[in-house]
């Protein structure tokens, strides 16, 4: 496993919901490499009249019916006579993202409109311009992370076991994420709880700084559910090595973790996990020094 | 059960990360009302030096870690000395969330920050200005959904087994969510699947309302996960009067679902669930006519 690192190729069909990857997956002391899907995230960016709009992360698929209903749901339009088209970008001049740009032309007084919609739509910081400008632009700010270090796949266990321990208010609802941040050894050094997986990345991240512990490069970042683009950025900002996730990432968390030359365990339950990226950095032969 | 309604006063303690409430725990055909638990989900606005700036969802708590963390993930600042000031706003006009807004100075150059946070945040649709404004605003735009149906309490473990056969890319990735909407006599209409669970939903209204069939006003809602504040806000403007979760609602969906005077169903798992709001919709005693 240490000399193990899946090939990735992570190029699907456009548009498709998901695409095949390599991953190494880890079960007590065995390691193998299979064929695994990941579920497609790609940015949506959505131009009113031409001009650019917004932008949404989302699974490529019925893009028409999500501006239809995203247009809905905001006030804008009332029935399907508001919109007169919503038309698939395609850009001569390459710079549209081909698939991902989508063009919406409303019936009536669309100033009124988009003055209204732009009111309606409050900043969030879930991703850049799109994945691949950010991917890109990520790469040149902030280079790869060279970390030398190699942990024992046996540690990562470990760490679900010391974030359910210190969950307080989920055990109440059952509705919060979580986030924890752990050294090399496996010792927990700060875990956060909300409602939102990204908000509780920032309450780590936000408390190390304020503590001028940045940056976390000799750390594993653990999080509930998902790891998304937006975690894996937020990690990368930070130089963090090791992101761990108890459920699926998303192609492009992976995607980015390859690019950052970061590692990314993803399906974390039990004594399971999968390696996405930089497999050579989980040893699953060494004896854990505990 | 169908005179049975649940009380609601989501009043807790400013800041607090979860909040008490009355719900009633339908397992099988015993219905029990039962004091629980929701985590909090609140607006955090965030101005830099007096300017509204960015309206983050998240679980009052460790906001100043939150907005550090946030800043820096967005490369504005680089360590603790990149913030002078993070301090919670007190407005003396009653015009600010009490608690909810935080003011920040940054060292340095203010303009060329604030200019590239400007261009880093992407407008997305998860709320508006506040929830607090968001709930009155749209009970002024938005009546209160007043259908008077009543489905029986066997419905609703149909709807996740219905929405389980669904979903094919869920079973290959395990990293997406879902939306499904069922007519009340729990017909699977139409299920989108997407890595954003309020995608799935705009997919599904979006698809609904592209076939000239809005208001959804005699239909069900069922997503994946957990029921936020934002599924509720997509769920009143199709005047969709059931809506129904895997998993646990946030503080603010309940309130939302109240206001809207919708039916809430959480944690819905096998043969059990929770009704969070509009019980008085779900019959307990009924047969159901199938």
């Amino acid at each position: 496993m240490r000399y193990l690192d899946p090939s990735f190729s992570l190029e699907g069909p456009k548009g498709a919901a998901e695409v095949g990857h390599p991953v190494v997956k880890v079960r007590g002391t065995e390691a193998l490499e299979v064929e695994d899907h990941l579920a497609v995230e790609e940015p949506l960016e959505i131009r009113m009249g031409g001009h650019p709009f917004s932008v949404t992360m989302r699974t490529p698929g019925h893009d028409e019916d999500l501006v239809a209903g995203l247009l809905h749901a905001e006030g804008i339009i009332q029935d399907a006579d508001g919109v007169d088209v919503i038309a698939r970008y395609r850009a001569a001049d390459g710079e549209a993202d081909e698939g991902n740009v989508v063009n919406v032309l409303l019936e009536g007084d669309v100033r009124v409109a988009r003055e209204r919609l732009r009111r309606s739509l409050v900043a969030s910081s879930s991703c850049g311009v799109c994945g691949k400008v950010t991917v890109d632009s990520l790469r040149t700010a902030c280079p790869p992370i060279s970390c030398d270090a190699v942990v024992p796949a046996t540690l990562f266990p470990r760490l679900s076991a010391a974030m359910s321990a210190a969950q307080p208010t989920f055990d109440r609802t059952g509705g919060l994420h979580a986030a924890g941040l752990f050294d090399l050894a496996g010792r927990l050094l700060v875990l956060r709880e909300d409602i939102g997986r990204h908000n509780a990345v920032d309450k780590v991240v936000g408390h190390m700084l304020r503590g001028r512990r940045l940056p976390l490069d000799r750390h594993i970042l653990m999080v509930s559910g998902r790891a998304s683009f937006e975690i894996m950025q937020k990690a990368w900002m930070a130089r963090i090595p090791f992101v761990a996730a108890v459920s699926a990432p998303s192609s492009l968390a992976v995607q980015m973790a390859v690019s950052a030359g970061m590692t990314l365990v993803g399906f974390l339950r039990g004594g399971a996990f999968n390696v996405y990226a930089g497999a050579q950095r989980v040893d699953a032969t060494a004896q854990e020094l505990v």
